[in-house]
């Protein structure tokens, strides 16, 4: 599995990604499932992609365009002239990909299948945040849905479900992704460090600050550690159960 | 779906269950998924069950011999020397309705599939934990793995991982299942309110309290609203994230 998080707050975006592929437990990888591109001053895009790998990579290269010599690549993703018009252009490709592996063609629950989730701005518009769909189709993020996760979902929301604020900065979000992370990694073996952060500030139409947090890095030890105790401290702190012991 | 959860402590045993069931999202009722008997001085059993409905009900029907007139039963729970042995004689019994419903036989992922969780204490024993697989065997807790989850287990795990300890109360073990399953509740619609609660004092041989908590009783109200708080309290005392900004 995978668990990547895309995440929308007044501030801007913030991406979050782990790096664990594997195909059985005796054949794990580290991988990115990561990947942003920049045009200084007119667009910025980030993506994140869960399922089967080579139909994500796949799809990527070919938004890329990188069967294209070097001189004469202009990947389609910076001639879109909005965000909606570039997650269509990745739905499509993902479901090109999918349909050309697939020999019956293909469907959500396809072994082929892939799933991306796709941020960014370009000039002109607002910051947007959208989940693709095997199928080609999307949605879009907004004020009463304003995350996306992929793969193992599950463990990670309830926190972010419970502390998400649209008024958080940038640098608070990246911290409560880093919760909702560990909390998955504790409980999950298919999702692994080292993690990958891509963050950006809303009209600056470039990359904002990105970082990869490893096992030993001393920032993901003090959230992880300290998680932990701040945990077992709010839940100490929470009313004492006294039982209706004539129910028992 | 569904969740519930057995938890063995130092001071006994902790059940707790939901009890939503539905067949589609416009089809949904509300039964206990929890069973227990006492013998007083001799054993005490807990049940839980997860899966097809008809299922579980009629592994509880065979095990209580609902099909004797009433004078005559005497449920073959109440006569088993050992909870190991009482474990085996509900996996027989899950097994044996699970094969008679499947035309081609059972497998894991039948749809007439079930599975259990047993707790309890006979005399001459230490208290017990188990859980039961449609295929009939069983697993049973220890130390390292102290507790059972059945069904939406996902988002009320990583509370559990984190704040378990061994020497808690049988009360602040009720309150920690209570913190689950709310995480659960507010993330997924096919675990749903009332939740029933059970406990098992260790070495009484009987039942400890029970309780049933619906979306109104005022302890569950505490424990949801003063979790979000807690939580958030914990997130901000968190250190603050400062980016290595000569990465970005």
């Amino acid at each position: 599995m995978t668990y990547c998080v895309g995440l929308l707050v007044n501030a801007g975006l913030v991406f979050m990604s782990d790096t664990r592929t594997n195909a059985g437990v005796d054949n794990i990888s580290t991988v990115t499932k990561m990947k942003s591109w920049s045009l200084p001053d007119d667009r910025f895009l980030c993506l994140l992609s869960a399922g089967n790998l080579a139909t994500t990579q796949a799809a990527v290269s070919l938004l890329e365009e990188r069967g294209l010599h070097p001189s004469e690549r202009r990947p389609s993703l910076f001639t879109q002239p909005s965000m909606f018009q570039t997650a269509k252009l990745v739905g499509d490709t993902l479901k090109e990909v999918i349909a050309y592996t697939s020999p019956s063609g293909q469907s959500a629950d396809s072994r082929f299948a892939g799933t991306f989730i796709l941020g960014g701005q370009i000039r002109g518009g607002k910051p947007r945040l959208f989940m693709i769909y095997p199928e080609g189709n999307f949605i879009e993020a907004s004020a009463d849905n304003p995350f996306f996760q992929i793969g193992e979902h599950k463990y990670g929301r309830p926190i972010i479900v419970r502390t998400y604020d649209p008024e958080m900065s940038l640098e608070e979000a990246s911290k409560l992704l880093l919760v909702s992370f560990d909390s998955t990694i504790k409980s999950n073996l298919s999702v692994g460090m080292p993690l990958d952060l891509q963050v950006y500030e809303a009209d600056s139409l470039q990359a904002g600050y990105a970082q990869r947090f490893d096992e030993r890095d001393p920032y993901y030890q003090s959230i992880s550690d300290g998680w932990s105790d701040a945990l077992k401290q709010a839940f100490e702190r929470l009313p004492p159960f006294v039982p209706n012991r004539h129910q028992g």
